[in-house]
C-alpha cells in the first residue's frame, strides 16, 4: 500500500490524481489486476468523471451542493459538516479500477477525482494493488 | 480483463448484465474471489439492484431524474449532459462482487445492471476477476 | 468468503460493523490486501462514515430520507419500499478497504455500516478478502 497527499483549495473542492495512480502502477511491476484508491476520511470521497472540460467539475460541484446544501433544521452534529459527511456517503469512499499491462483501463475522458466536502485541508489517498 | 458490448435503447435506460457477469467467472477457471465491473464512461454506471420486478427498475429511473434533473441554470458545461455526469458520479462506475465455487455471490432479487444516463448508446463493460 | 447476520431495529438504521470485519481479517491471517464487505439485499446498503459521534448517524438518517421520501406519485412498484431500492442504489450495495498487517487502513474517525433502508430485519454481510 502507498499513501499519497493531496491539498485542496475550496470547501468543495475536486482535485485530479490520475497520475499520481498511474505512476503508482508503473512502480509496482504487477501486469494485471485493479487498484483501489481509498480515502481515509469522513468529509471527503473519490469519483471517476470526465477530465477534459473544467465545466464539468463546476456543475458537478454545484449539483453536491444544491442536493445536500450546508444546512439543515435537523442537522444535530455540532462541527457543523453534517453536508459534508452526507456526501462522503453519496459519492463513496473508494474506486476500484482495472489495470492491463501497468496501465489503468480508464475510458477516453475519464479521470479519477479526489472530492474534499470540508476542505480546504491536506488530504491522504491510500493506494492498493490487487493482482489478478 | 474482458470487455463486453451492451446496448441501451434510451437516454436513462438500464440493461441487466449478470448472465454476461457469470458466464465470464465460468469461463475463467477461478474458483473463489470477486469479480469488478467496471464503465469506462462519464454519463454512464452501474448499480446492483431488484430483478424480478421490472417496476423498481421505472421506479428507480424516475428517481435518477427527479433527483438530478436534465437542466439547471448553474449547469456550463455545453455538452448540455451534466445531469448524466452527475449522475454517473452518484450511482458510481463499478460493482465488485464475491464469488465462491464460480458463483456470483448475489443476494435472492439482485441483479447487476448497468446504467445509461445518456443513451441510447453502446456502452463497453470490463469485466476483471480478483482471486481470493 | 464468511458472512455474519447483523440484526437492525427501525426501517431506516445503521448499525457498526466495523469489529466484525477486522475480526474476520484477524482470522484469515492474510497480511495485506483489501476486504470486500457486500451486502446481499436490494434494500439495504453499506457505507463508511464517522463513528465517534452519533449525531452524524442520526444527520445521514434524516437526509437519506429528505432525499428519497417514503413516497412518491410515480411509484409503481407495489410493495411500497421503492425508496429502498433507490437508498440501496445510492448508497452502494459494497465498501473495498485496504489492510496492511492484518488490520484495516480505516481513517481515525471511520467506521463501517450496514444501511438498512427497509427494516427492522436480519440482514447478512458477505465478506471476501483479496490478497495484494
Amino acid at each position: 500500500m502507498k499513501t499519497i497527499e493531496v491539498r485542496t483549495d475550496a470547501r468543495i473542492d475536486m482535485v485530479e490524481i490520475t497520475r499520481e495512480v498511474q505512476a503508482y502502477l508503473g512502480e509496482s511491476g504487477v501486469e494485471q489486476g485493479a487498484v483501489l484508491v481509498y480515502i481515509p476520511h469522513t468529509t471527503a470521497g473519490v469519483t471517476i468523471n470526465e477530465n477534459a472540460d473544467p465545466t464539468v467539475e463546476h456543475d458537478l460541484q454545484e449539483d453536491f451542493q444544491r442536493l445536500v446544501p450546508r444546512t439543515q433544521p435537523y442537522y444535530r452534529h455540532r462541527e457543523g459538516n453534517s453536508a459534508s459527511h452526507m456526501l462522503s456517503s453519496m459519492i463513496h469512499s473508494s474506486v476500484t479500477i482495472p489495470f492491463e499491462g501497468r496501465s489503468l483501463a480508464l475510458g477516453t475522458w475519464q479521470g479519477i477525482f479526489l472530492c474534499d466536502f470540508d476542505g480546504p485541508r491536506t488530504r491522504k489517498v491510500h493506494l492498493q494493488i490487487l493482482p489478478a
